[in-house]
């Protein structure tokens, strides 16, 4: 993963999602070389940058022009520009111009959560990948319903990381916000 | 317990120890009616003003005098001024002058903790307590040995709150610090 | 609190609740010695025998008859039996039968949370607490729906604690599973 | 990762590390397709696994003939086998035969922990990575003692996972031990 603090960062856009986050969804989302991720709320760009590593094409959703500015940055900073086209705009609008993909990434605080991820699906290759991150309770309860809803069988991973301050008195342990990462497929 | 936000706080002075860990030391505590506390490295008084509540008596040391200073206004702010002793000092030199005790706080980021714990094993009465806050990863192990080596058997709990912040997004979990309880019957 | 092997136990009853997140509820619950609580899914009866040691009357409810018996075995073990009534039934049933109280428990994973929160809430006294302890990421969320819907402000807490276990080879951490304490005052 | 459910158990040897500790040493452990991985304590092989789909060449050590056959047996059941050797013996012993290596994992609940990551770093080739995986209180810090008295910058990282199971009621959050992943770079 990239470190931390490797990530341009401007005020008025949360993140980057920290790396031991990144490196989870990483893993519940299983990208293969050949595939086309969304990834809807890209923020600072951190789980578009994690995924253009790894995949063919990225496209990535927001509705901020200063998170989608923000990304772009940090595309161009780890020389992966090429691999990613950034959209701004609604997520339901924005998911009806695109074809088709293998993985959808949504973060979780979106106000409509469950027809993004029922856009989505119907737009997800057969055994696609849909992994949502959530830090708000009701987005955790959200993707899990919409997603028995289509007849997926979600896998449900709460998250809590602190990390070791090493100070002259010892390793202090600060704790990070609790993340919930909701996956499956289809 | 007293609520977080009703102590008196001060810049320099970490605290006060949270609601919800408070509320478990004291748990671990036992402190009855008739008992002698004595709270090593008081800082915001969180748990000198708690034991109060509970305690016949409690003796608060620091070796800051601002952390003096501001468990004297929590105090003092919250009617408990009579039943408790501040003393400015070396744990170790201001133990020496004290005769016995019945339970015994210790918060865990101290330099000297195995000497520290083994003189407040010395004046605890039979039956009393030793219970350690530790935010470091060495003074668990810390008092986990000395706890050990004393012939006690120690308890040990690790606790990791976070907090919900009502949002008009949702309910956003907030990460607290990891803490570690240790403690122990002599 | 009582420790949790002083608690008699049955297969198929879960608990009792571990003596960490009893103290919390407790705290939470800020039971007054003059106060009447209500147990709403008591099971093995530990937060029923806590409540019991500190308000002047409780009302344990459960629809399983087991935990019923087996909450009377633990409050007579421990002396806590007169303190306490036992109520067989569903939890809406019942509660229209009771006028009043102040301070009302709900154990989180029944299925019709919001109505027993609802009709607690009517006969909760003013200045009352509900405290709902939540283990089911679906009962976190209609505990702090409704709540919000009743004009209360709800103190969400989500705990994750580890307890250690002395070994030879060194105090080896295991994990509790989290629990969600949702709580608020009338 | 390899799905927890895809290893081969026997009784008697604990593990796999589960999915998502798994996923987290890997990302610590950033192996290159050239590299050679040394595994102390391969267990039932999760890590050794791991290693073998991303490294040149892994050595997988275990003092329990038991664990060094259900590794054997996990290798085979996923066509990994040409890429390990597996020896059994003592760590410090079967390290002195080992010219150098890239990436040096430890089960970090081994008796002489602090001797084997000197070792390690010994044949550590330049920019290799230790990575030491504790679930005791004491090797947590021993790994990161160790890691200061060589020189390098522990990263530390706490990881407490919860995992959804979905039960007719809901989303029952089961806790898992929490484990302390400590890297460094040389």
């Amino acid at each position: 993963m990239i470190p931390d603090e490797d990530f341009v960062q401007i005020q008025g856009v949360p993140g980057p999602t920290k790396e031991e986050v990144r490196c989870l969804v990483m893993c519940k989302a299983r990208i293969a070389s050949n595939d086309t991720v969304v990834d809807v709320g890209c923020g600072s760009g951190g789980l578009t940058l994690e995924s253009a590593r790894k995949a063919r094409k990225v496209i990535a959703l927001d509705k901020n022009p200063e998170a989608l500015e923000l990304t772009r940055q940090n595309l161009q900073k780890h020389g992966l520009t090429p691999k990613v086209q950034l959209v701004e705009g609604d997520a339901l609008e924005v998911l009806e111009g695109i074809e088709s993909f293998d993985t959808f990434l949504v973060g979780g605080s979106s106000g409509d959560l469950p027809f993004i991820i029922k856009q989505g699906y119907e737009k997800l290759n057969k055994h696609g990948r849909i992994v949502v991150t959530s830090i708000l309770l009701e987005t955790r309860v959200e993707a899990v319903d919409t997603l028995k809803e289509l007849g997926m069988t979600p896998d449900v991973v709460e998250v809590t990381i602190a990390k070791g301050k090493i100070t002259e008195r010892g390793t202090m342990m600060l704790g990070r916000n609790p993340i919930t990462i909701i996956s499956a497929v289809k």
